[in-house]
């Protein structure tokens, strides 16, 4: 007897898994390990940026008021009574007609409020006294980076739950975050199922095909921002099965498994779900690839039965799996960022369901536009090499023609969209 | 006396560098580990995919013929002799009204050719005998995914220089890429000059600042793809300085050093480059932030002095150390992608050089839009946080008005540009 299943819309499949979504864990790791993490609280200045007024060139510091009457006619002398690094701090306060040589970084000395550039001053040596003269006035501030202007201590300057990037860890250095708080990555079990599975070093036997799956999502999961834990291949054995699952289930955060979904003979993983007391959120989706995809909940922990054709799979994990790893990395934005870009080629296969079409997003002018990537039946895995989106084709048409608006959900973006459907 | 420094266009600058640009080596690693790697050599498909004609449906194998008169009106009945699960071939061949059930991707047994899915093949018993009946006609070849159908055996099927993707990582699995030749990653080491520099985890003191350099660069270095070998802060000493940098040089593929470049009392950089022997390719480029970026190579290896300002650093790497890292991992696009977009926002500043503008691309109804990601002086550290390419803003303006169309360079992309200037 074949089951009979009925389909449930995206969006609301998406909604049933994303009731479970939740918040992950913080962990402290050195600064040094932090680029690529996720940040698991808000980063706020710890003091004012700069912290003291300071020259943002070499040059000289000096009153602003004593350059009043400068002009290439009347130049203006100045005598330079002291000399600072970057680091250092002057001991004197600059009086009228005095300088400090100052460099790039340094704080103004005490009684200063312009620097002069070096290139601007011309310098001299009077009965062993140094003077420079200036041939313009300046106004007060001119050159001087004025503490605060960059932050004011409290504020916040990044939001949690943002990729750390090279800007950041800057940001995060000047503020003395040696130790930073990022989520910790989620722990993500995978199972995959099928007798027609070798390994990747084994040769090729009839009938017979290499598990590429469980190396793609291990790459997906591993983009996604979460640990792999790779428990191994399961024979198309039901006790086998069912003792592996609930095994693993209590060592992982989610746990996602490969085939066995569909209604052929082999395919346990309902039975398993339902033998194991987990509640099926739902068996069938209205789409494709990835219409077999199947969600159990068990402790509010999620099991993601994915299809076994590689697109589908591929595409399972990224409209289910991602939000909710992305959730746990404290993402406000935890699903694929929807995009309109314009069909660069006609797509005239009639289209009862809604596709997700594994394409080539690239731009154009300015402009986005999209390709399908390669052929688009579920076991082409060639095309998921070149894919960077996934077209989204409304079903209920007889095809698509190039010029047309379509909505593209972009892989390769760590903006995210709230809700896309 | 201050140096007299001429500056050199931006794209004489990148050219004089990538002239020293290489290849860089090739090393094999697990496939476990390949993820976000760069392919050394094109990948090749070992075989042809499907290496086998097989039904990408689970239903029942037979012969298209069988089926030509069949309508609701009169059903064709073909009897069952077989039953295979994927990863099974059947020794039995398919003869004149019979079938085999077969699985999603198990082969097709000899004599059929066409496949009948599950839910179009009404099933029955009769004298312990299977049967189905089919109301329909099928055509050769419906339902059968076809030998080669996907890839040919030696079809170049990804280029070398391409970053691994989790699709990748499928097509290097199906094709028994258990070790991936990748770019052995470039050693670039890092050291910061400059003793107003405090550690991320010191007290702030008077008139010093913390090391964020370091730390953004080590960041920019990874994100590029190479790995960082971070060699330590170098103090305002001229000997102690010169002994780092001839000793650093022999262990790195490439030396970069934040600061000490400038025309300042304590900018050894310039001297250190002299002092070894090392040609200066330039030490001054028409650009801002980052005019005093300076690069010199010394036995074919180049040595990087970037900016001790974060902002004029941060754009000095990426315009002048990414190239030379991407072509080590075999891009041939080595060069920061460039597009184009409109710009969000006034820019009022005159330019009297061509400006490089932290800002964030954004997408709004499929067209690419940029604003300034921030206060624009070099010295802020924070705008670098939210920045996500730099906007080219050329010199010789008094500004530039909101819609006007900008080049801009993506700092967050993998396709990048052949050549952008």
């Amino acid at each position: 007897m074949v089951e009979k299943r009925t389909p449930i819309p995206i969006g609301e499949a998406v909604k049933k898994v994303m009731e479970f979504a939740r918040k992950g864990e913080t962990e402290l790791i050195s600064i040094d390990d932090s680029h690529g993490r996720f940040l698991a609280e808000d980063i706020k200045a710890t003091h004012d940026v700069p912290h003291f007024d300071r020259s943002p060139y070499d040059g000289f510091a000096i009153r602003a008021n004593d350059t009043k009457e400068a002009s290439p006619t009347n130049p203006v002398e100045l005598e330079v009574i002291d000399h600072i690094g970057a680091g250092m701090v002057s001991s004197k306060t600059v009086g009228p007609f005095q300088a400090v040589r100052i460099m790039t970084g340094a704080q103004m000395p005490n009684g200063s409020d312009a620097v002069v550039m070096l290139e601007l001053a011309k310098e001299a040596n009077k009965d062993g006294k140094k003077f420079i003269s200036i041939k313009r006035p300046f106004k007060k501030g001119d050159n001087v980076s004025f503490r605060g202007e960059d932050a004011i201590e409290g504020q916040v300057l990044i939001k949690k739950g943002t990729k750390i990037n090279p800007g950041i860890q800057a940001v995060l250095a000047t503020f003395g975050y040696s130790k930073v708080p990022v989520a910790k990555k989620p722990v993500i079990g995978v199972f995959a199922t099928g007798t027609e599975l070798l390994e990747v070093d084994e040769p090729l036997k009839p009938g017979k095909i290499r598990n590429s799956n469980a190396h793609m999502i291990a790459a997906q999961i591993d983009r996604a921002g979460a640990e792999v834990r790779y428990l191994g291949k399961l024979h198309d054995d039901f006790e086998t099965c069912f003792e592996a699952v609930r095994k693993a289930i209590n060592e992982v955060d989610l746990l996602i498994t490969t085939g066995g979904v569909s209604v052929g003979d082999y395919d346990y993983l309902p039975a398993i779900y339902e033998k194991l007391g987990a509640e099926r959120l739902f068996n069938k989706v209205a789409m494709r690839p990835g219409s077999v995809t199947t969600v159990a909940q068990f402790g509010r922990k999620l099991l993601f039965g994915l299809s076994g054709n590689p697109s589908a799979c591929y595409v399972g994990f990224e409209l289910f799996a991602r939000p909710i790893i992305k959730t746990m990395l404290f993402s406000e934005k935890p699903h694929l960022r929807k995009e309109k870009a314009i069909l660069a080629a006609d797509f005239p296969k009639a289209n009862p369901f809604t596709r997700f079409v594994r394409s080539t997003l690239t731009i154009r002018d300015g402009k986005l536009v999209v390709s399908p990537s390669g052929l688009d039946k579920s076991n082409i895995v060639t095309s998921l090499a070149t894919a960077n989106s996934l077209t989204i084709l409304p079903g209920g048409t007889r095809g698509y023609q190039r010029g047309t608006e379509v909505d593209v959900l972009m892989l390769e973006d760590e903006t995210g969209s709230e809700w896309p459907w």
